[in-house]
């Protein structure tokens, strides 16, 4: 029971961490302190360069697998042991924030750094990870999903910005897209995965919370609705003789978020688009497709939460004598995070005076990906005015440390059980 | 007094007009007994020709105008007369019906053949007048409004289908644009202008009256309005904390649509489009424009529909805390038709025992570029459905014969007073 005392006590070097974080921000960097990064461009080659130099100087085993997941290593004395990861992403979205996914990395290398100058040999192999393209440059979790093995030739398709600029990227890390579809790990050799991140949100900051236990990563049911009436001259025929799609849409919109506001408060709607078909000024509309979102954080919630939104479009486009067409085109099931994770994240908040608070994860990350890896867990520390994917993405400097620190004292836990 | 006795009793020659019906819809005839007719088109071309032919074998004269206007005339004795313009247009919208436009101008040319057969000599010359590209396949009510005088060359400069092809459409009538812009007419050789048309709506049809007495043609004010939110992460951010301008925009079209249908009955309001900024699944819309079309048939009525329905806008919008831009981007003025022509065609109407129904035209038509000519009316015969633009549209041919029977009366009246 070596970690059970005084380790427990162990802080990360806050100045240090400043530091990487300070420099790793100049790379990309745009006005307004945001950085622009997105995966395998030239700025994210530079912060590659960057975490191998700043890693490597410090004694620890670096090297990329075949997603271009780039690991930092500190391995324990016993060479079979299971490896406990602890990671984020170093790219970002065009123009986006310096915290996130960078935030993530920086801590997980400090904890290596802290652990390894306190002279400890854990039960387990630490690995700080910066995982290839979360945010879907080209395609979306893609470093993750290698590595647990989950992605096929199918996912690589039709990356976002087109097989040319996909497989150049690649090329500039000597891989190919076969590479990534055989770079699965064995989970046997995996101990479990912890994330630090920012909310991306306004919940922590506005409640006064230091620091988020992360219950699920929701998942996300994308639907298209497609109410539709008739098209008719929109100055020849009365209010009342129309079947008038907009109506519809309008009175669904009202309703359903309602709904979910009252009925479900830990899930999301939302109509990100609707298009008007014919679309003229003077021309009552014949249809309008509604681009609809659901998240949820568990299935059994998800399945009442569809059943209800799409209950609420049938029950308005009936009432406006309209017909409904509904099509899931995307499902991405919630991912929970591992209870005894989180009673670490828990037990670490607590031993540092931190208040925390319970919460699903609403936007997507790496941790989904692992969440069959072994045990996975997630710690948010709050986003001021829940800014975020944009350069005036900000969270107070000690909210990072206390988040860093969560995440060393919860890494330690983990590598003692 | 010669008009008084006996010519009252006038009625059209109605196996004539089938027979002119029927030639007429077989020319740019498509299936389920629609027309596509666009102006300046090779059927429009034809329908014109066939026009001249059936004008000069009942020996009328024939001529186009400056506007590419074809014109049948039936001089009255004295030749320093104004005349009196009795039409309607031949072109169709693309994949139009057989009534809309053709039936007019059908029944004006049959009036001059039935008067010249009465040898009656009126006292104004008649003439039925087919209005070049009513339905804007170029420049909407491009012909009545060049013999208004009311066209300029900036009305010229954004022909809905290019300038190439509406220079060419025009060279075939040996005009260019800036014959149409001095093709105006003196008023004063005007005695006024009569139209005769189908409904294109459902009010005659579904209330069983046989002739609809125009009040107006309403005018139409189109405007641009943006509700202004916040774009936010449809995951990470909370529905209450969200600034949404789906929920304004549909808070809005619902209450607007309630506030006209309950205090403006005889406007109309129209959302036609709506544009969602950025319009991706996942990201809370930042903004949505919204095309509003409001029609009213008085403009102290217009005033107060459109303070009305923008004070909605602006209390829904300030309801979700977004922000509202409102931009007027069209105007077109009401058009009143003259009370001593809509007295003309009631007792037309009254005559032939017909039951009428005073009603303002929700849709454009020539007649309204006609309101500063002289006395200006028009008479609706009953549309089965409302159908309009399309095959489908229909009329059944006894309302057909009892329009063109009113206009014949109602064109004798005015021809003595």
């Amino acid at each position: 029971m070596w970690c059970m005392f005084g380790l427990l006590n162990m802080r990360i070097n806050e100045k240090r961490l400043k530091t990487s974080f300070d420099e790793l921000a100049r790379i990309g960097g745009v006005r307004d302190g945001g950085v622009h990064r997105p995966a395998l461009s030239n700025a994210d080659f530079e912060a590659r360069k960057w975490f191998r130099e700043r890693a490597g100087k410090a004694g620890l085993h670096v090297g990329n697998d075949k997603a271009g997941n780039l690991s930092a290593v500190l391995r324990c004395g016993r060479e079979g042991s299971p490896t406990l990861l602890l990671g984020s992403h170093l790219d970002s979205v065009p123009n986006g924030g310096r915290f996130d996914g960078a935030l993530g990395v920086l801590a997980a290398l400090e904890v290596l750094l802290v652990v390894r100058e306190a002279g400890i040999s854990p039960g387990v192999h630490l690995e700080a990870i910066d995982f290839t393209d979360e945010e879907g440059a080209h395609c979306g979790l893609l470093g993750s999903r290698a590595l647990a093995g989950r992605l096929t030739t199918e996912d690589l398709e039709h990356p976002n910005r087109g097989a040319d600029a996909f497989q150049s990227g690649l090329a500039r890390l000597g891989l190919t897209p076969s590479d990534l579809v055989a770079a699965g790990r064995d989970p046997r050799t995996v101990a479990g995965y912890l994330e630090l991140h920012v909310e991306q949100g306004p919940v922590l900051a506005d409640s006064n919370y230091d620091i988020g236990v992360v219950t699920a990563i929701v998942g996300i049911r994308c639907y298209q609705l497609k109410f539709i009436g008739r098209a008719d001259h929109a100055g020849t025929t009365p209010m009342n003789s129309r079947l008038d799609p907009v109506q519809g849409v309008s009175a669904f919109a009202l309703d359903a978020s309602k709904t979910v506001v009252s009925h479900f408060e830990d899930c999301r709607l939302n109509i990100g688009n609707m298009k008007v078909e014919p679309g003229a000024f003077n021309v009552v509309p014949e249809a309008v497709d509604v681009t609809l979102e659901l998240r949820a954080p568990e299935e059994e919630k998800f399945d009442l939460l569809e059943k209800t939104v799409l209950d609420v479009a049938r029950k308005r486009a009936e009432q406006c004598h309209l017909k409904l067409e509904i099509e899931r085109v995307e499902t991405l099931r919630p991912a929970a995070t591992t209870p005894r994770v989180r009673r670490a994240i828990e037990e670490a908040a607590d031993s540092l005076g931190l208040r925390f608070l319970r919460m699903p994860s609403g936007a997507g990350h790496d941790a989904q990906s692992l969440k069959e890896m072994g045990p996975m867990g997630m710690i948010f520390i709050p986003s001021v005015g829940g800014r975020s994917h944009c350069p005036q993405e900000f969270s107070r400097w000690e909210d990072c440390v206390n988040g860093a620190n969560v995440l060393l004292r919860t890494a330690l836990k983990l590598a003692c059980l």
